[in-house]
């Protein structure tokens, strides 16, 4: 049988828009997630779940209430469930998302920020 | 409040050994560990989880029962539960493992390569 790796730089180059995660594989019930964004997200918090942020290019700011962290390529961070964050970025971002199947990406705040979800690529 | 990444270059610069996980994020009731590797594994699978491999350095092959799958930097494979695998690696291998805590490295085989589970980094 025939077994793909799943290559991040060849998936995220098959599409353009930002902000609107795309499904590039799942563990369980878990999702994994690429997308791109440039600007400003909307403030929001996932009550029942973590969210892991993996930097592929790119230099990834989230703020928080409290402060904020910075991720560059080859560095993660996992936000914890119920902690209001921010996601910017000066310049585009590519990233990986992982977190639960079916948690949307603003949270409960929704507005123009908010992607359709479970979108494969 | 103060916020820090977590490298991945920092966390496996802090390590010579190979074939231990080192924990260095949780997200839910998931670890994120990295490790390097070099040789051959056991041949094993996981009953009750996938597993994900994310290579960061090297070139990782994991073989099947009826094939094989070559994942390189930048590149991540999700081995679904209850398939038998055997990771292999000719020349060292660093990379980033995810499941669920308290998964042993060798599912139920057991033998020398039987890590340490829950160590943190």
């Amino acid at each position: 049988m025939s077994y793909a790796p799943i290559n991040f730089q060849q998936k995220l180059g098959m599409f353009d828009e930002q902000w609107q995660p795309k499904v590039i594989a799942e563990m369980n019930d878990y999702q994994f997630k690429i997308v791109k964004i440039e600007g400003d997200f909307v403030w929001h918090d996932h009550q029942d779940t973590d969210e892991t942020f993996i930097v592929i290019e790119g230099n990834l700011r989230i703020d928080f209430r409290d402060g904020a962290v910075h991720v560059s390529p080859g560095e993660m961070f996992v936000v914890p469930k119920g902690v209001e964050h921010k996601p910017y970025a000066e310049n585009e971002v590519k990233m990986l998302l992982i977190e639960p199947r079916g948690v949307p990406n603003t949270g409960h705040e929704g507005g123009e920020r908010t992607a359709q979800n479970d979108v494969w690529i």
